[in-house]
């Protein structure tokens, strides 16, 4: 089995490359911890937007399914949305049953580059064991794509994505990969147990400490709190009921 | 001050972002160590060409400089070249007052990237410890630019840049830098001693083993074997004669 890791937006594959594999899309701070989380709380659909402009577009165009807006600019909230991009914020209370139009910087990107593979898996800290069994249940080659920052290498995806190539390893199952994989495993081992330590090292954990959001990030750096599976499919980030990732996933 | 690592060659800022800074581009198997190699043994200039098309065009078009044709394409010499990307091979007795065109796959790309800097290093391990010094003296915050290979970090670019950092501080003087630059700086403080073992685990140097190049593999290995300063200028690569680098680059 291998799994490659790419470090920024910039570095997936093109489609073609993708095709036969699974991919995993990692945007630690925040939005696939966001994503994660809202779904998790029973949101119905999170939906990857690009920008604000075609957010509110599909929501005009579609009043009947009462979407809400979610996502950020520059780490806060977008004028006119319903809810920035804190996973805090996506509580049951706001998101059961809802669609969301979600928009971010780095992680909206990262999702719609690796839409070329056969099956697009959302990760975060929160969810990372789960998916790594995933992957080595299903014995598929994977793409490990980081958002990063920007398109800069990011501390805090790499360490997800060194979870997950971590736990996808197992008794007599290695898991071969590429530099940016042994790099990222490495950086898993040293932090394991103090993730929110590195979390904090990392240039946009202090960006977001600056902007007083400490609280986003000792979430964010919360390893194997759920098992849901989230998958991007037809568009959307759902999660699959009874079906491909069953007993996992909900 | 301030030096950012850049994983590959997508990753380089583009030019406005460069300016004012000094940028050092590192392609250590084997482009940047073969054109350290070949002006420390006396070539006169090293041009980087994109195409190997374009080198024979040059060298049509200017019989009278008697250019050499070197460089690569998937790790082998072009036919109808002079030379391929072995540092070995760019010998005294070889290139001695010669001017090089020079083509690879992922060295040459990186360099014209960083074209918009104040100031282009070209940089391997061989000469590491002494463009950190230099960058040290210029006191310029750097944009230390990884070729990588085929668009994906690589270990060994990145862990000479590590080195570069660690070099580049001093008693007083610490240096700033982005993620990618504190697991660079971590990387070298790990191997340092034992950067051959490293280059061993990269893809690209297995790929280079694979291809019977081993000797290539340990020639690059060597850190601080010279003092040399190449730099890009005005569309070519040379040793500054007295000028900027003087007492230290030639």
């Amino acid at each position: 089995m291998r799994a490659d890791v790419y470090p920024t937006v910039l570095n997936i594959p093109p489609a073609e490359e993708l095709a036969g594999k699974a991919a995993v899309v990692i945007d630690v701070l925040r939005a696939t911890t966001t994503i994660c989380t809202a779904l998790a709380n029973g949101a119905d659909t999170v939906v990857p937007i690009l920008t604000p402009e075609e957010a509110f577009q599909v929501a005009r165009d579609n009043p009947e399914r009462q979407f809400l807006l979610g996502g950020e600019r520059k780490a806060v909230i977008i004028p006119g949305f319903n809810l920035g991009n804190s996973p805090l914020e996506y509580t049951e209370a706001r998101v059961k049953g809802r669609p969301i139009l979600f928009t971010t910087t780095n992680g909206t990107r990262a999702i719609r580059r690796a839409a070329g593979a056969d099956r697009v898996y959302i990760a975060s800290l929160l969810n990372a064991p789960a998916v790594a069994r995933e992957l080595a249940r299903l014995e598929m080659d994977a793409a490990i794509c980081c958002a990063g920052t920007h398109d800069q290498f990011s501390l805090e995806d790499t360490v997800c994505a060194g979870a997950i190539l971590e736990f996808m390893a197992g008794p007599g199952q290695p898991v071969e990969t590429n530099d940016m994989g042994l790099v990222a495993r490495e950086l898993f081992r040293r932090y394991d147990g103090r993730l929110a330590d590195l979390l904090h090292l990392s240039s946009h954990g202090r960006n977001l400490v600056k902007l007083g959001l400490q609280d986003d990030l000792l979430f964010c750096a919360q390893l194997g709190t759920t098992t849901h599976l989230p998958v991007f499919t037809e568009g959307q980030v759902v999660l699959p009921h009874g079906g491909l990732s069953g007993s996992d996933g909900v």
